[in-house]
């Protein structure tokens, strides 16, 4: 057997999964998101902000990915909600069996919202779906505004795209115009939003968007 | 054949291809870096300045791996030094096969140096050798000071670890005497080195290491 065939098999069985997860997801009227970026791009700093906005009126799940440590997971329940967090070992991303894994004592009839925050890496989890709603992928004002360019796999399978960290535009090298038109070449259809976790900047519309989505998705059942 | 057996021959693959480039650069004298890290943190930025600081005296060729655009390659040619874009399509690294394969075209005996810049990835290229003497890892203030600690596999196999972008630090939260404490709890014996390419501090004590280590790879020939 090739590296194709099994990179297929492997695929095709993460599917099988995420397809289950799914139809609970639907079942249950949860809305679920797959949160991806590189490392160290504010996954974790955009959770730390919308969660507490989220708080009244919304039960929600967070699901951290990392290939060591619990510290995200630790950030989390700091804001109060709940944190499960998946040790990946070496694993470059998360797939469908570690969501279905972590779930099993889950009482998912409690919940409106999940969020996975993926292990930070702009490639390899754009192959894996976990059941989500949309991935969200986050892009940092730090990082260069080609990164769409350069990982448009990432871009492609997104539904919408967060631009973080505008508090240090006045410090780096990085038009927002031209990193929003570069993703819109690749996906047409991409959501953006730009934000600030440091000064609070833009959190609430993307707060606003969310429990329109969370809401659509419950009405659904 | 399962998942695991299919890595085990990948790498082991990798590994024949690596130590027949190890074997070349051995007797050529060239002193070979690969360089990793997120996307975004500076890999290119840095040799944009450390290049033309090693001109005077040393023959430099760039390798430059991402899954798409020529971006880089087109930077670092501005600076004066070859180099050469490999697009890995979807792949999340690169292999000592893509090294040998964009090699043969090359006159080895006029260089002294090769950077192989390699795909933004933090958790994949630590597995790939590609026949280079050290891999060096760069982390930048503006991705946490965990970087570390959530991401120890590339820490243990890099030589040396470079923490960029320390103009950002009034305006990020970061440690850098954390940073290095919890890299050096994974790899005692690492080097380290701060700069930033926005200012150029630190960039002049790199480069003088660097030139140490091609003048003793040059030495044994």
């Amino acid at each position: 057997m090739g590296k194709i065939d099994v990179m297929e098999g492997i695929l095709s069985k993460n599917q099988t999964y995420a397809d289950m997860l799914r139809q609970t997801f639907t079942e249950k009227g949860i809305f679920v998101v797959n949160l991806v970026s590189s490392p160290g791009s504010g996954k974790t700093s955009l959770l730390e902000e919308i969660l507490p906005l989220l708080k009244d009126g919304h039960k929600t799940l967070v699901i951290e990915g990392d290939l060591q440590t619990e510290n995200d997971a630790e950030r989390i329940r700091k804001t109060g909600v709940d944190a499960i967090q998946i040790n990946t070992g070496g694993a470059c991303h998360l797939e469908a069996a570690n969501i279905l894994k972590v779930l099993e004592n889950v009482d998912l009839d409690l919940i409106d919202l999940i969020v996975i925050e993926n292990v930070g890496n702009l490639v390899c989890p754009s192959s894996y779906d976990l059941g989500e709603d949309m991935k969200i992928v986050l892009v940092s004002t730090t990082e260069g505004e080609d990164k769409p360019q350069k990982y448009p796999s990432m871009i492609r399978v997104a539904k919408a795209m967060v631009v973080n960290k505008i508090d240090l535009l006045p410090y780096v090298n990085f038009n927002v115009e031209k990193c929003i038109s570069y993703a819109r070449g690749i996906n047409n259809a991409l959501d953006v939003f730009t934000c600030s976790c440091a000064t609070g900047e833009g959190i609430l519309d993307i707060v606003k968007w969310l429990k329109e989505k969370i809401a659509t998705k419950k009405a659904l059942v």
